[in-house]
C-alpha cells in the first residue's frame, strides 16, 4: 500500500500566477518522504540520500488553502541506490496536480564529499509494503 | 547558440548536507530563463508559461561560494508550449552539476484558471538560435 | 488563550551549519498565522495582509526532525493593522528558539497597488482571545 | 562608504500578492552581506555567524523584473557579535522598499552545538569603513 500524507497549501508556496511554484511541489514530496522514513522510525537516513534524478508532470495547479496529498510508492529498489514514484493529489478539486519520480544514491559523507554505498537495510524496510 | 549566464551560489540555497538542495537547482534554471526573456525584451511572456514537465540528473554538488553557470537551448517550439534543455556547470570545479529539460505551456489567465493558448511570437524570438 | 500549532521541521528549511536558515524561521510563522485563519474560517484575510514590519530574537536552532510548536498572541489590533507576537518552541529539547512579532496592514489591491483600509471585523474576530 | 548590491527580482521570489514574499528580503539581505564578505576574500567567515536578532519595516512592494539595490553598514561591532543596518531600495521605482538590521553571534560549532567566541579580525576588516 503506497505512503500518504496530507498537507496544507501556504502561502509562501504560491508565487505571483497565484499557484503553488513549480520547485515547490519537489519539496512538498521530500516531506512526504521524510515524514515516510520518521514513520519507520528511521530519519537519519534520509540525510544520506542525495537526489540523482527528478521527474514531474504537473496537471492542475495547486492554490493556498488547498489540502496536496501525496502519495508515494517505492519503483525500484537497487542497491547503491533507490526510485520512488509519487503523485500529488489537490484533495480540495479532486484532481490530480502532478506525479512523477524520485531517484536517491546512498552515500557516505566522507570529507564533504559524498562516496556512494549499499543502501543501509532500513531504508529497504521503510519503504516496504508500499510498492503494491 | 545556447544562452549562458552565471550565478553565485549563496547560504540560503544549501541545506543541512552542506551542498545546494536539490528543489533550489529548478529555481537556479528558471533565474536564467528569465535573463534570457530579459535580454529579449520580453520579460513579461514568462508569468504566462506555467510548467508541464520537468527533469533533472544532478552529476555533482554545488556549494556556497561556487558559480554556477547554466546553459539553456531550445529543444522544441509547438504551437502550445515549448522546451528547453538545461545543463548546470560548477565552474568553480569545472564540472557538469546537472542537465535536464523543462516544459512549459502558454496560457492565458481567464478568471484565475490556466487556458491554453497559442504562443506569443516573441517567445520563439527570444529563444530563436539558442538551438544551434 | 494564544493559538498554537505544531509542524515538524523539514530538509529542505535547513542550510549548511545543519540548522534552519534564519528567514524560514518567518514562513513557520505565517504557517501558524494561517492555520488560525483557517480555524477561523477567515482563510481569505490573509492575502490582504501585508507585511509592514517584523521583528525576531534567535534563542536556540531548530534541526530536521525537530518538532516547532509556534505561538501566536494579538499584541495591538489598530484600525488599519495589525501587530502579533509570536513564541517557537523548539517542542523536542524544550527549548524557545525564537520569539518576536510581526505587524501587518489592511488593504486592497487595486490595480495591482496596495491601498490601505479598514481592517475588516473577521480579522479581529480570528485573533479574539488570543491576547489573554 | 556602506557596501552596495544589485540584484533582478526573480518569479520564484514573489507570491501570490504579485510582489516578493516578506520573508525572502531576508534571503536578498544575506545575499549582500555573503558578497560583502566575497569582496574581502573571507566569505568562510560567514558560516559561523548565526543570527541572533533581525528587523525589517517594509516601505513598499518588490515586483519580478525589479532591481533591487542592498545597501548595508556596519552599526555595531562587539567581541563576540555584529550588527548592521540595511536598506533596500527598488531602482525600478526610485523608492525605498525595506530597511533594518541584522545581528548575528560569531560562534564556532563543537560537536554541532554553536559555541559563542570572539569575531575574527577578517569579520571586522570585511566591514570596515561601511559605517562612514
Amino acid at each position: 500500500m503506497p505512503f500518504e500524507a496530507q498537507y496544507y497549501v501556504y502561502w509562501s508556496e504560491t508565487d505571483a500566477a497565484g499557484i503553488v511554484h513549480f520547485a515547490e511541489f519537489f519539496r512538498l514530496v521530500e516531506r512526504a518522504e521524510e515524514d515516510l522514513y520518521r514513520r519507520a522510525g528511521v530519519l537519519h537516513v534520509h540525510g544520506s540520500l542525495p537526489r540523482i534524478e527528478a521527474h514531474i508532470r504537473y496537471r492542475a495547479p495547486l492554490r493556498r488553502g488547498d489540502v496536496a496529498r501525496v502519495v508515494l510508492a517505492l519503483d525500484e529498489a537497487r542497491r547503491r541506490a533507490i526510485r520512488y514514484r509519487f503523485e500529488i493529489y489537490n484533495d480540495s478539486t479532486g484532481r490530480l496536480a502532478a506525479e512523477g519520480y524520485i531517484a536517491a544514491a546512498c552515500v557516505e559523507f566522507s570529507g564533504g564529499e559524498p562516496r556512494a554505498v549499499e543502501c543501509p537495510e532500513e531504508l529497504y524496510r521503510a519503504w516496504r509494503g508500499t510498492d503494491i
